[in-house]
Parts: structure tokens; sequence; C-alpha cells
């Protein structure tokens, strides 16, 4: 790993155990992004196939939530971290509850097309717009995760500000499908389904935030959960103590 | 606190540090407890400053959340606690994160009424069954507090077990509410607006759920998110090596 930010003890061991609790991360991460990444394509082409896969992918991102949970319990126990080791094993912690919950997020995308009839399908706009929304939440969970492997408090807050645009779009792709709702009966469970979908995209660009907050914590020591956009500002501004 | 599980050092002040993570987060929960109560009444009651209330509120348990994991990262720093401490540790950490979410949920039942049109109301009898849903919900919520301030892991997953009736409440609403919107396009925002709130308070389920899980990761010392549930009546059997 390029990083040289993490390590640097007499024990290479212990370094490694570390750069380990990262790596297993990363790649626990890039599942779900995968499972992400299939359930918006099996929706937005009905592929129940796929959405099947995805809901039976779930699983194997769980057993590494389970994995790396113990390995940062062992790394706790026995090395006893302090400091910036500490704060990279509570952050590798708290992600990981992240990163299982896109998981979780990705198997509901999936079973919302599989509890459909066949036939029952939203309008090619609808499904281009949630298509456009889940580029969005797929791109700023990677540069999360990207900042999070730079330690990059700086890169980790410009991320985090991009949550808003994901809020706009589910904003308004609730109130379109309310309104279609209102004016078609018969658009209803089409619209539940949408509406679903964006829910779930919304969460995901959430719980990328919450990975930037790591970052952040990470990098400047503080918890920076609830914070407004000038406070954060100034925690990332501040140079560490 | 009435436990004789938590402390027995040779430093007193370490025991005190420890009791004090496990009773203010107690007090969070307490107050996150209140506001779902009030978010309750007051959607059913059609409250609305009750609600501005409960909105308001929120902020008390965030500042809860940030000050209790400042506490359990100054004891991680400065005791490097082993074995059943550390444990404790982690469980008060990621029980606030429950806690946290609970009131975010209590918060946006709340938001759910100040959005609505005064005079577009559900029925009685749709109020009275959320009302039910509620109760279970904080009951299965109180009982779950009281299992991990015991470190009880029988009574934690006995608890965590009703996790089901509220999602079959869940499951029976959402059917109800879809058929009056097909039925009656005029019910649709109102079907909406009990939709919401069953959802908040089918998740509100799971974070006590998340609760007993790590009761059990207290007292037991494994990880049991995602296990089956005859699993988890072997982790909860066995006696600690």
């Amino acid at each position: 790993m390029p990083n040289n930010k993490i390590g640097g003890h007499y024990s290479q061991a212990y370094d490694e155990e570390l750069q380990q609790a990262v790596m297993r991360l990363l790649q626990m991460a890039g599942l779900a992004q995968q499972q992400l990444s299939d359930a918006l394509t099996a929706f937005t082409s009905a592929d129940l196939a796929l959405a099947k896969q995805v809901k039976a992918a779930d699983r194997k991102v769980n057993n590494f939530e389970v994995d790396i949970s113990e390995h940062c319990l062992d790394i706790l126990a026995r090395r006893q971290p302090a400091a910036g080791d500490l704060r990279l094993v509570l952050a590798v912690l708290k992600s990981i509850n992240d990163v299982e919950r896109i998981g979780d997020l990705a198997k509901r995308i999936g079973k919302v097309l599989l509890k459909e009839e066949p036939g029952n399908r939203p309008q090619q706009s609808q499904l281009d717009e949630l298509a456009v929304m889940g580029q969005k939440a797929l791109q700023m969970l990677q540069r999360a995760l990207v900042a999070f492997e730079k330690i990059d408090a700086d890169e980790a807050l410009d991320v985090l500000r991009e949550d808003r645009a994901i809020d706009d779009d589910y904003a308004r792709i609730m109130q379109q499908s309310l309104t279609m709702m209102m004016h078609d009966a018969r658009q209803i469970s089409i619209s539940l389904q949408v509406s679903h979908v964006a829910k779930a995209l919304e969460r995901v660009g959430d719980h990328a935030r919450n990975i930037c907050e790591h970052t952040i914590f990470l990098s400047k020591g503080r918890n920076v959960a609830h914070l407004s956009d000038d406070e954060l500002q100034q925690v990332v501004d501040k140079k560490r103590d």
C-alpha cells in the first residue's frame, strides 16, 4: 500500500496488521461497490438473474464484516494501540459498519425488482434518472474510499459535500413519483418501486458521507458527526496539535 | 450502578470511568426513548408543538453521542483496556451509534406530521395500529437496554427475537397502505405518511436488535451479527472459555 502514514513501528508484524485492516476494508468495499453497481444494472435492465446474484452475494460482504471486526478487536487486545494507530483501528471498525449497510442497500434494490410483477416497469425517463443518481452515489463512495486510504481530510471534506447533490436528486425524484401517483392510480406500484430505489441510493450517500467523517476523525483526531459546514471546515483546516 | 460485573480494578478511577460510559449511554438512551414516545404522541394526536419540540431535541442526543464517544476514546487511549473491559468500551461505542439513529428516527416521525397539510389525517384505525407498533418498539428498546446494563446474554437473545413481531406489523401496515392507495387516489399522501412512520418504527426495532447483539458480544466475546437463530442460541448457551 503506497501509504507512508500507516506503520513505522519497531514491530513489522504490527505494521502489517494495521495495513491488513485497511486493505481488507478496501476489499470489502470493492465487493459492496460491485453489488451496488450490479443492483442498479439489474433494476434498470430488469435482469432478474443478476438481481438474484446480488441478493446471494450479500453474505460475502457480511462475512467480511465479521472477519475484519475480529481482526481489529485482536489488534486492540494484543497491541493496545495508542494515538493514530488507535484511531485507525476505530475508523476501520466504524467504516465496515457503513460498507455492510451499503451491501444491504444493494440487496434491497435487487429485491425491489424481484418482488414486482414482470412487465410492471417504470418509464425509461425514470430509469435514466435513477441510473444517473446511482452513478453519483457510486462515484462519491469511490472517492470517499480513496480519501480514507490516503488519510486525506481535505479530500474527505470535499467528497462529503457531494452528499447534498444526491439528497437533491432524492427530493426531486420523490416529488415526481408522488405527482405521478396522484395523477394516475395505475402508476402507484411503479412509483413506489422508484421511490424505494431512490431512498436506498440516498442512504448510500449518507454512508459514503460517514466514511468521509471517519477519515477526518482519523486525520484530525476529532469526532465530526453532526458538525455544521463551517465547523467541519475549521476542523479540517486546523493543524493537528 | 448495581452491577458487579463492571469494574473490580485496583484503580477505582478506572472502574468509575467504565461505569460512567455505561451510565451515560443509558442517559442518552433515556432521552432518545422520550423523543420517540413524544414523536408518536405528536403524530397520533396531531400535536404540532410537540413535533417541533422533538425536532429540536435531536441535538441533545447528538451531543451525547459526541461526548460519550470521546469519553470511550479517552479510556481506550489512556487505560488500554483488555478482555471484558475492552469489549465493554466497544459495546458502548457501537450502542451509542444505534441510539443516535433512534433519535433521528423520532425526529423523522415528527417531521412527517410537520410536512403535512393540517386536516390531511390518517384514519383512527391507522393511528391506533401505529400506536400499538410504536409501543412494541419502545418496549423492545427498554428491555434491550436493561439486558445491556445487566450484561445478560439470555435476556438479550429473548429481546432480539421480538424484532420479528415488529417486522410483521410493518409488513401488514405497508400492505394495507398500498391497498388503500390503489383503491382511492385521495388516500395516497395519507398512506405515504403512515408508511413512513411504520418504516421508522421498523428501523427502531432493528437498532434495538443491534443493541441486543452488542450485549451478546459483551457477554460472550463473539460478534453475532448475521447469525441464524440456531447459531445465536448456540453462542448464548456456550460458557465463556
